[in-house]
C-alpha cells in the first residue's frame, strides 16, 4: 500500500502533519506578517543557543551547504587562513568550498571512527601562527562521530582564532551555550533536529565579527554580511524566501518550545539511539562507532558479511515495510546509517527494526549468521 | 476576517490549493520514488522551451538570483568579459553578482521605461570584441518591460557570443522556442509563472557549452556543472533537495500541462493584465509603460498624485479587503506594481480592482481627483 513511510535518514526527516500543514497558505514575502514570522524565529533560534547578548540569526535560502559556504565567504577575509579538523565526509566538503573560493586551506587529519583532538588542534595552532580561522563539524554525519565542540572552542579562544561551528546535525538537540562557548558563525538547517522541511539555512554569528565582514563575500546570494543588513533595516530577506519551508520551520520550532526544548528533544533521540543500538544487536548488527563518541544522531551500522546481502535489497525490502534507512557514506568498509531523528519515537524505532528483522528474513539472511566480528 | 489573500505580487504568488497538498507528505531525499520526480520534472521543463536535443535542466536550492549567479559562473569563464543589458533593477542585480565574482563587466545602459536596443547591442559588439557573453532579463520585473528575447539572441548568434537569459517572471507564460533562439543558459524559479512555491530556481544549459565548464566556478554549492554531472550520474541532487518544493513544483507543472501548456498561461496573464489595466484606468490610473512593451506579467501604475495617498496605507486597506500589493521599484517617482500572474483568473482581479476603489474611499481619495497626468 502506498502509505508514507517513516525517514530514518538525517534529513529530510520525518516531520509533523502540523508542521507540514503550515505550508497550506501562501504568504506575500514583503509582508509585514511574513516578516514577523521570520522576526521571531530568529529570536527563538538565537534562544536555544542562549545567544542573545552576543550573537545574531541571519537564515538563508538553499540547503545547509549553502549556509556553509556563505559563513566561510562571509567571516573570513580573503587573506585569511582555514584550518579544517577533518574527521568525515562533511569536513571534507567543507574544505573543498573552502579552497574553491580562494581562501588559504589546511587541513588537519583525524581518523574517521574517532573525535578530533582539541590537544592536535593547539598544537597545530602553535606551529602556523597564519592560520586565522577553524572549521569543526560538530556532529560528523557521514558517521554519527561526536567531535568535542567546547573543549575546540576554548583553544581557539585561547588562541585568538575565529571558530566557524557546522551544527548542522547536532543543533537543536545537542547543548551548544554561547554564554559558555566563543563561536564566530555557527550553521544548522530547517530540516535536521528542529524538524522542519529542507530549504534553508541559518548561521549564528557573532556581532562583533560580523561588523568587519563587509566586502569579504565573492558571492552576492551567500553574502550574510548584506542579508543581516537588509534584513535589519527592512524586516525583509534580501532576496525571494522559501515562504512555505520559513512557515514550517516556525511551526517546527513551536512544538519544539512545546515539547520542552533542547533537553526534550535529546532525551527523546538518546532514547531512539539507545533503542535502534540494542534492537539492532539484538539482530547480529554492530554499530561502526564506539558507545563513548556515538551522537544520537545518526549511526553507523557494519554491513552484514553474509553472501546474500545486498543493500539495495535490503532497503527495499525495509522501504516496503514502511521505513526508508540511508546508505553508508565510508570508502574503506561496507556500511548503513539510520537517523535516530525527525518526528519519531522508541515506537517508531522498534517498529524499524521489526521490520529490519523481516526484510533480513526475506534476503535469506537468518539473524545469529551475519555477525561482522 | 482572517481568510487567505490574494497576492498580486510576481512571486511568491497565489498557488492552487492541490499544488499546496503536494506538500503534505515527507520524501526521503536519496529515494528513487523521489529520483522519479526531479527526472520527470527537469524533462517538463525541457518541454517547455522544445530543448530537448540541445539543451539540458540543472535545478538549484534557493531563490531565482541563486540561479542567476550560478549560471553566471558556470559559463563564464574566469578571464570572460560579460555585457549587462540593464533596463532596471534585476539587470543591476545581475551585474553586481557578475562583478563580486571577479568576471570583467561592462553595462549598456537604457532608459527604465523602453526595451533594450538589438542594435545598439551589436554596435556594442562590435566596438569591443573583447566581451564573451551577453546578459538579458526577458522581462524586467522591476518596471514590467518586455525585452525583445529573438532579436537580442539573433545579435549573439552572429557575433558568436555566449548569451544568458534571466527568464524568471516569463518562463511558462510567454513563448521561448530553444529550436529557433540560440541562448547558453536561460533561468527561472518555481515560485512565477509555473506557479510553483519559491524555494528553488532552475537553469536550461546548452549541452555543447557545459561541457566546456568544468572548474569555472568558485562556488560549491552553486556549481551548475557539478550539480548536472552528479544529477546524470545519480539521478539525486548534490546537496539536500527543498523536498517539499520540488514536489509542489511538479504537481504545480502537471496543473500547467493541464490548462494547455504555455499558450493557455499566457492567454489567462493577458487576460488578466488586460482586465487590471482596464478596471485600473477606470478608477483614474495610468500604466507607467506604454501598452507596446509592457509584459502581461506585472503592471507598474503611477501612485495617485492626491495629498491623501500614502502606500502604506493604501497597501494595508487593500489587504484587510483581501489583496496583497507590491510595492515600486523606481527611485526617482513614486509607483506601486500589482502582479497578473498566479493561481487567479478575471474574477480576481476585477474583484481586487474592486477593492482597490474601496480603498481609496477609505484614502479619501475620490476617484477623479488623483490623476497623474
Amino acid at each position: 500500500m502506498d502509505r508514507d513511510r517513516i525517514l530514518l535518514t538525517p534529513g529530510p526527516l520525518t516531520t509533523t502533519l502540523r508542521t507540514k500543514l503550515a505550508m497550506l497558505k501562501d504568504w506575500g514575502s514583503w509582508d509585514s506578517d511574513f516578516n514577523a514570522v521570520t522576526a521571531q524565529l530568529r529570536q527563538r533560534l538565537l534562544d536555544i543557543v542562549n545567544g542573545q547578548a552576543t550573537h545574531t540569526v541571519v537564515p538563508l535560502q538553499g540547503s545547509g551547504t549553502f549556509s556553509v559556504e556563505a559563513a566561510v565567504a562571509t567571516i573570513v577575509p580573503r587573506d585569511g587562513h582555514v584550518l579544517v579538523l577533518d574527521n568525515g565526509a562533511y569536513c571534507k566538503r567543507a574544505a573543498k568550498l573552502t579552497q574553491l573560493m580562494g581562501r588559504r586551506l589546511t587541513v588537519l587529519p583525524f581518523g574517521e571512527q574517532e573525535p578530533v583532538s582539541p590537544a592536535a588542534l593547539d598544537d597545530k595552532l602553535q606551529a602556523d601562527t597564519s592560520i586565522t580561522h577553524v572549521i569543526l563539524i560538530h556532529c560528523e554525519t557521514g558517521t554519527g562521530v561526536l567531535n568535542p565542540l567546547a573543549e575546540v572552542a576554548a583553544v581557539c579562544e585561547h588562541r585568538g582564532k575565529g571558530l566557524i561551528v557546522d551544527a548542522m546535525s547536532s543543533f537543536g538537540a545537542l547543548p551548544i551555550d554561547a554564554r559558555a562557548i566563543r563561536f564566530d558563525a555557527l550553521i544548522a538547517a530547517s530540516g535536521k533536529c528542529l524538524e522542519g522541511v529542507p530549504g534553508m539555512g541559518f548561521v549564528i554569528l557573532r556581532k562583533a565579527v560580523l561588523e568587519g565582514c563587509a566586502g569579504n563575500s565573492q558571492s552576492l546570494a551567500m553574502d550574510l554580511f548584506d542579508q543581516h543588513q537588509y534584513m535589519e533595516k527592512t524586516g525583509q530577506w534580501r532576496f525571494t524566501p522559501p515562504t512555505h519551508v520559513v512557515v514550517a520551520l516556525a511551526e517546527s520550532v513551536q512544538q519544539f518550545i512545546e515539547e520542552g526544548g533542547q533537553p526534550a528533544r535529546l532525551a527523546r533521540y538518546t532514547d531512539n539511539c539507545r533503542t535502534l543500538i540494542e534492537g539492532m544487536r539484538g539482530l547480529g548488527f554492530e554499530p561502526y562507532l564506539e558507545p563513548g563518541v556515538q551522537a544520537p544522531i545518526i549511526v553507523t551500522f557494519h554491513a552484514p558479511a553474509h553472501p546474500a546481502y545486498d543493500f539495495k535489497r535490503f532497503y527495499a525490502a525495509t522501504k516496503a515495510r514502511g521505513f526508508v534507512l540511508y546508505p553508508g557514506k565510508l570508502t574503506q568498509i561496507e556500511t548503513f546509517r539510520v537517523g535516530c531523528i525527525g518526528a519519531i519515537g522508541r515506537h517508531e524505532i522498534q517498529q524499524a527494526v521489526n521490520a529490519v528483522a523481516d526484510a533480513l528474513k526475506e534476503l535469506g539472511i537468518s539473524h545469529h549468521d551475519h555477525s561482522t566480528n
